[in-house]
């Protein structure tokens, strides 16, 4: 009950703190007893369960199927590919004691499975007939993190990772930018994060990939996250795992691979993105509950009001509402609203005697805190209706926040006082050398979120040598 | 292609070398560096989906929500239990080194989570407001076994692990029997398999649980294996973890708690019960493809048949079936019948130019062989008859089969002629003291696999002593 007391921090006051205090009292995640491990509570969970279940019809609709391989990883695997192995052991947890026994070799708890995947693709692959392969698993991995905050940054955390074999190098490119646009399309459709697509620039790269894509999203504070990426590996991995195959010429040769990651991180991008000072914005198709009655009943109006609220609980879940009545007796209705606004249920419905009398129902709009009355009548009606109305309008909330906070700067002077001041993305032309993209983090802190697919000549704003358009903003 | 040489060992000369060459041939799993971690492959692991969508929807129906709780489990936790510990930490895998730094104290890989989970209840209930905890995980575990087969015995398993907490003793013993209740419905609806369900011996029981009911599978070779289990805690954990709760009294007490756990070991179940020399059989329910349609094609009537398998391929996925048609022009017929009677799929459809002309397809059953002439017209309906007939006949098969091989002995003389060489379940009275129980187990092998929840009286074989039934067998 200690929530009824709690004030959530202001958003705009201490983001920060918000943020972590919002994640406690929300019930969407709790520290583990290990350095930046989390379990993640019912709330939480039924959260990723919805991202889940829409990316992995999405995955199967694209063709692919879903496997499991094992969670340890011998050392000697990961060493393989150089700078994979550069990437990846410095952040692992390594098993050296098996039972009783030390072991032999120490094995990684896999940061990303690409290494011990491609052991077995060496095994599964050996004829053009056997192209492509297209397998997805959904798992936990583990990377040994100094700082972490829950769902943005932990040590152990749930994705799904893609691991793509082909022919071609343009078939593996292909399937590279197709997974790139189903992550798009659940952050636009699903989320609504209205992220930017493109490249990152070599030294952002996956380590091991020839080319990385990514989606960036832009959070409440102005600072960008890296919400999920796709990368074309060439032919890295192949080389360094021997996979090969007879060619329809009958020629060995090696394949091509891709790999692609949506992680838990989400999570907190969304929490980023919509929540506000009164705590979370969850979009309909994601909310684990879309409408939650509250009934407003006084003295001898209980029952009637209680049966009312059932009534039209009833109703309401008959019509494929997730809905909730909180008929507690022990709050306030002003609790209530609170609690159910810190959870972010998109729609309250408040139901009083005079409601009932008058044959309406009063509903509340999380996303704009609009009141509207409705007829009795068709409120399942109405309530669809608004499950759609709130997912678009919470997307457009986010992308005119994104457009707002997308700004060109002209002069490097310009760059640093957007970024020092204002935050959110910068426009500006790149030379494409690591110096000036190492100085402007060095002095600015910001990186290069990305390299749009379409970009526009101009001139470095440090080196003044030619450059192509590149966005930057300070990160997570 | 080497599957269309290689010739599967008939399960009745060696079972296990059956068993080993079909999970390989039949793409279900392969071997991992690691001993005992496997790769589920694509085909095993859509089996696998089909189970967890069918017990979670039955999870979430009888009131339970998903979470997910941290991997690692420091080695302290792990203590606190003085039985959990000495069942479960001389297999423990253990973490001793996170990026370049020992670490102060061990972390496990959770073999199973009471003692993680407990922590975090420690810290979520407080008052009987908080009761019952309804928690489900669906996740991966580790247990550092000596001797491993796939799905049946793996370091590295999939499972679920049920973890709720209760006010009061009778309603945890209610939830561990609901949840068993669960999983039998399951076994008998879904997989096929008419497990016996019961409780376990108190030597058998889970590390730290007070009653642990089993649901008890009968393999084709007459050997036992425990296929799920559902454990009543009592107030062991909650008392070794310190946690409490203000009951309406307001008195502090400790509460009650259960887990229950299923399985990618079922798999290995569900290869064992159902296959035979041909290979796999699928029940309906779980089989990733359902009806295969092989057109059977010469010459010039390769156009029209591929036309029509391909129209029927069509208006089958549109009834709802999940269908292949299998146009490679590569290999033959035959080669394709054996390729999908090894896989398991319960119908094959042929379908060849006289069948076209006649407007028929022949249908095939895996399940009995039967071969049945079906107008083309009607084809679609008659196949989703059959998915259930199928489905309601592979149970009817395994129920004979154990029935045939569940024998009463009279005598300890008969029960280890019965244990040698029949195998199978027995059933005999026992006197509930461990001696015995050991003595048989060293003598003959089997153990005490359940006590019914009806048990007769009598004498037990060997001590004389007056007993109750118990069923016994050799296990997996």
């Amino acid at each position: 009950m200690t929530e009824a007391v709690e004030r959530l921090t202001k958003k705009s006051e201490d983001s920060s703190k918000w943020y972590l205090q919002l994640v406690r009292m929300a019930k969407l995640a709790d520290y583990g007893p290990v350095r930046g491990t989390f379990a993640i509570r019912p709330y939480g969970f039924a959260i990723w369960e919805r991202i889940q279940q829409d990316l992995d019809a999405r995955f199967k609709a694209t063709g692919h199927q879903n496997a499991y391989f094992p969670l340890l990883i011998p050392e000697s695997y990961l060493m393989k590919e150089a700078e994979h192995v550069e990437g990846f052991a410095p952040e692992c947890a390594w098993v050296t004691v098996g039972g009783d026994d030390e072991l032999e070799e120490r094995l990684a708890i896999r940061p990303t499975s690409e290494s011990i995947i491609c052991d077995f693709y060496r095994k599964w692959i050996h004829s053009y007939r056997d192209l492509p392969v297209l397998i997805n698993q959904w798992c936990n991995v583990l990377r040994w993190e100094m700082v972490t905050r829950p769902f943005l940054r932990t040590a152990e955390f749930l994705w799904q990772e893609g691991h793509t074999v082909h022919a071609t190098a343009e078939e593996a490119r292909e399937e590279a930018l197709r997974m790139l646009n189903v992550y798009r399309d659940c952050f636009y459709e699903v989320l609504a994060i209205p992220v930017l697509t493109g490249m990152k620039s070599p030294s952002e790269r996956f380590a091991g990939a020839v080319e990385t894509f990514t989606c960036e999203g832009l959070m409440g504070d102005g600072r960008a996250l890296q919400a999920a990426t796709s990368h074309d590996l060439g032919q890295n991995f192949a080389r360094a795992f021997d996979i090969t195959f007879l060619d329809e010429n009958q020629e060995r040769v090696h394949p091509y691979q891709t790999s692609w990651g949506f992680s838990t991180r989400t999570i907190g991008a969304l929490i980023l993105v919509h929540g506000d000072d009164r705590g979370l914005r969850l979009p309909p198709k994601l909310a684990p509950t879309q409408v939650v009655i509250v009934p407003i009943w006084r003295g001898k109006s209980k029952g009637e009001v209680r049966r009312e609220a059932e009534a039209l609980h009833r109703e309401l879940v008959e019509a494929g509402l997730r809905v909730e009545a909180d008929l507690d007796e022990e709050h306030s209705p002003g609790w209530k609203f609170n609690e159910h606004e810190l959870r972010g249920v998109p729609v309250r419905v408040e139901l009083g005697p005079k409601d009932i009398e008058k044959g309406q129902a009063v509903f509340v709009r999380r996303d704009t805190g609009e009141k509207e009355f409705v007829e009795r009548r068709v409120a399942a009606r109405r309530l669809i209706e608004l499950m759609d109305e709130i997912q678009s309008n919470m997307l457009r909330q986010a992308e005119a926040f994104r457009d707002e906070n997308t700004r060109r700067a002209e002069t490097y002077e310009e760059f640093r006082e957007i970024i020092e001041e204002k935050r959110g993305f910068v426009v500006a032309p790149w030379d494409g050398t690591e110096e000036t993209e190492q100085k402007i983090k060095e002095e600015t802190k910001a990186t290069i979120r990305l390299l749009p697919f379409e970009r526009e000549e101009g001139k470095d704003l440090i080196s003044g040598r030619p450059g192509k358009t590149a966005i930057f903003a300070r990160a997570y």
